[in-house]
C-alpha cells in the first residue's frame, strides 16, 4: 500500500479553516483508493512570529525534509511586515526545497460568471519560474537620508535555472495541446530577457513536435484578457508568471478560488501546494472561507504523488458541487460554511 | 499670436501613414485656432538604419532639443532587432529629453465594444515612470557558452526620480477625483520597491486632500479585470506602468488606438507624443492604418503645449465621429482609409 506522509502549514486567519476540511477529505480519498496518508501539523505562522519573533523554527525546513508534500493554507497578517512572513517562511521553502516550477492551472469552473462577455474555452496552465529571477535579495540603498539616495535591485537568471523550468512548460505542454507562449520583455530590459529568449530557443529545438510563440510581458497581458482561449502553456519568470498568474485567474473568473503547486518536479525535495488566496482577516475565525482553493490545491497534490484516480475525482466532485450550485459559501452568493461545502465535496466523490 | 515647431519622425510602416493626416489635422485646427504651427520631418528609422547603420543622425538630439514638441509614428521592422530601434532611438529621446512621465490615459470610446460584460464607468490615467527603474543597461552575463552561463539586470531607483513622477500622478490627481494607486512588488522584490513605497507614502502626506492606496502587481492587474471602474489615476515603475497600461487599454477595448505621452513636464526639453500601436508592417503601405491612435496623441500634444480648447475639440471630434458609426477603418468593421477617417474627424471639429 503506498503511503504518505504530509506536511501541514496552517498558517494564519482562514489557512487553518480551509486546511482542516481539506485533510479530512484527502483521508475520506485515502480510505477509498486504499493509500495510506498521515499529517504532522505545524504551527508555522505569523502568530507563531509574534509569540517567538520567528516564522518557523531554525530546523523547520529540516524537520519536513523528508516528508512527502507539504499543503499550506495562508501565510500573512495585519502587523506582520510581508518580508517578514514571505521571506521568513515562504520563500525560503520554496527556494531551499528546489520548487522551481510554480504551477497555476487556468480553467473557467462550472457556475462561476467570470469578467469577460465572451471568454471562450479558457484552458490553460501558467508555469511560472519560483526560485531565481527578479525576486532577490541582491541589492540594497546608496546614500539613505541625502537627496541622492537610490536603490538597486538586481534580478539574477542562470542557465540551469532557466533551462529546467522552461523544459518543465515544454514537456507538459506536449501532454497536452502543444503550444508554449513564453513572456518576455527583451525589447526593454536589456540582459537577462535576451538571456531568458536565447534559452527557449534552445530549448524549443529539443521539442520539435511543440509549437512556441513568445510575447512582450505587456501585449501578453492585453492578450490575456482579449484571447484567453489561444494559450495552452504559459510559461515565465518569477515576475512575470506572478503578475500573468493572478490576472489569469482574474479573467477565468476564478481569482478567489484557484490553486497553486510549489513544484520540486524530481522529487528530490518536497513539493507544497497552496491555495492562491491570502489569510482574510476580514473573514478570518467566522468558518465561512471558501475552501475551494485548498481542495483543488490538494487535488494537485494527489495527481503529484502519483495518485491520478484520486486527484481526478476530488477535481470532479470540486466541479460537481459547483455545477449543482445548491451549497456555495457567502463569496459565491451562498450561506454554507467552509465545512459544510467540504462535506458536499466529500459527498460527490465517486472513486 | 502663439508659435510651435513640431518634430514629426513618421518612423516605420503605417507610422507615416498616421502622422501624414495628422499634420493636416493639426494644421487645420491651427487656423481655427489662431495659433501657428510649423513641422519638421525627420527620417529617423529602421529603414534610416538599413541604409546608414543609425536610426537618427549623431547630432539628432541636437537638431531637435528646441522643438516645442515631438510627434512620433511609430518605429521597429522586421530584420532590425528591437534592441536597436529602441536603444538607438526611442528610449534615448525619452531619456536624454528627460520624458519621465509617459501618460496613457484610459477610457472607454463611444461604439467600441471591449472585452469585459460590465465594465462600469472607466475613466483613468496611467502615469509611467518613464526614465529609469527596470530597464536599465546596467547588468550582463557571466561564463557564457557553460553550464554556469548567468544573467544579471540591475533596476536602478532614484529618490529624485521616484518623486518626481509620483508628485506628477498626486497632482493629476488633484485635478481629476483625487485618488492615486501605487503599483508595487514590495513582498518580492526586496529593495526598489520598498523604496518606492517610501517615497510614496512621503508625497501623499504632501498631497493630503488625495486619496491613495498602493496595491501589489499581481493583485493589482487582477483588479483592472475586475473593478475597472475603481481607479483615477495609477502610477507605476517603468515595467508596471508598462504593463499597466497596455492591460488597462485592453480592458477599455482600445488598445488599438490608444495614445500616449511622454511628457518633460518642466518644459525643459520637448516632449514627445506617440500612438501605442507599432509599426504593423501587415498593413503597411495600404492606406488602410486606424490614425486614432496619433490624433489622440496630437490632442494630448495640444494639451500640454496649452492650446486647451484645440485639444478638447480634436479629443471631441475622434469620439463623435467614433459614435456617428459612418466612417470606421477596417480594423473597426469599416471600409475608410485612414485618410477618409482623418477627414471626417477634422470636419467634425468644432471650435
Ligand atoms: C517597445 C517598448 C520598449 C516600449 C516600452 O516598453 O517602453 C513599449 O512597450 C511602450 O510602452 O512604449
Ligand atoms: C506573496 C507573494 C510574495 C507571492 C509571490 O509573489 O510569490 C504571491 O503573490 C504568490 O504568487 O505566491
Amino acid at each position: 500500500m503506498n503511503g504518505y506522509r504530509i506536511a501541514v502549514i496552517p498558517g494564519d486567519g482562514i489557512g487553518g479553516e480551509v486546511t482542516a476540511p481539506t485533510v479530512d477529505v484527502l483521508r475520506h480519498l485515502a480510505d477509498l483508493a486504499g493509500f495510506e496518508i498521515a499529517f504532522d501539523q505545524l504551527d508555522w505562522s505569523c502568530a507563531r512570529y509574534q509569540e517567538t519573533g520567528a516564522m518557523m523554527p531554525a530546523d523547520g525546513l529540516d524537520q519536513i525534509r523528508e516528508h512527502d508534500a507539504i499543503l499550506l493554507g495562508a501565510v500573512g497578517w495585519p502587523g506582520v511586515p510581508d518580508h517578514v512572513s514571505l521571506w521568513g517562511l515562504l520563500i525560503p521553502i520554496r527556494r531551499r526545497f528546489q520548487q522551481y516550477v510554480n504551477l497555476r492551472p487556468i480553467s473557467v469552473m462550472p457556475g462561476l460568471p467570470g469578467p469577460l462577455s465572451a471568454p471562450g474555452e479558457v484552458d490553460f496552465v501558467v508555469v511560472r519560474e519560483n526560485v531565481e529571477g527578479e525576486y532577490s535579495e541582491i541589492g540594497g540603498r546608496f546614500a539613505s537620508g541625502t537627496p541622492q539616495e537610490m536603490a538597486v535591485q538586481e534580478a539574477v537568471f542562470t542557465r540551469a535555472g532557466v533551462t529546467r523550468v522552461v523544459d518543465y512548460a515544454f514537456d507538459l505542454a506536449s501532454t497536452r495541446r502543444g503550444h508554449v507562449t513564453s513572456a518576455t520583455k527583451s525589447n526593454g530590459i536589456v540582459h537577462t530577457m535576451p538571456f531568458w529568449d536565447e534559452i527557449v530557443r534552445e530549448r524549443a529545438e529539443r521539442h520539435p513536435r511543440v509549437e512556441w510563440r513568445q510575447e512582450h510581458i505587456d501585449a501578453l497581458a492585453a492578450k490575456l484578457v482579449l484571447q484567453p482561449s489561444s494559450f495552452d502553456v504559459i510559461v515565465g519568470s518569477n515576475l512575470f508568471g506572478d503578475i500573468l498568474s493572478d490576472l489569469a485567474a482574474a479573467v477565468a473568473g476564478s481569482i478567489g478560488i484557484a490553486p497553486s503547486a510549489n513544484l520540486n518536479p524530481e522529487g528530490e525535495f518536497p513539493s507544497m501546494f497552496e491555495p492562491v488566496h491570502g489569510s482574510a482577516p476580514d473573514i478570518a475565525g467566522k468558518g465561512i472561507a471558501n475552501p475551494i482553493g485548498a481542495l483543488w490545491s490538494a487535488s494537485m497534490m494527489l495527481d503529484h504523488l502519483g495518485e491520478k484516480d484520486s486527484a481526478a475525482a476530488l477535481l470532479g466532485a470540486i466541479r460537481t458541487t459547483l455545477a449543482a450550485a445548491e451549497v456555495r459559501t457567502p463569496d459565491l452568493g451562498g450561506t454554507a460554511t467552509t465545512t459544510d461545502f467540504a462535506a458536499a465535496v466529500q459527498e460527490a466523490i465517486s472513486l
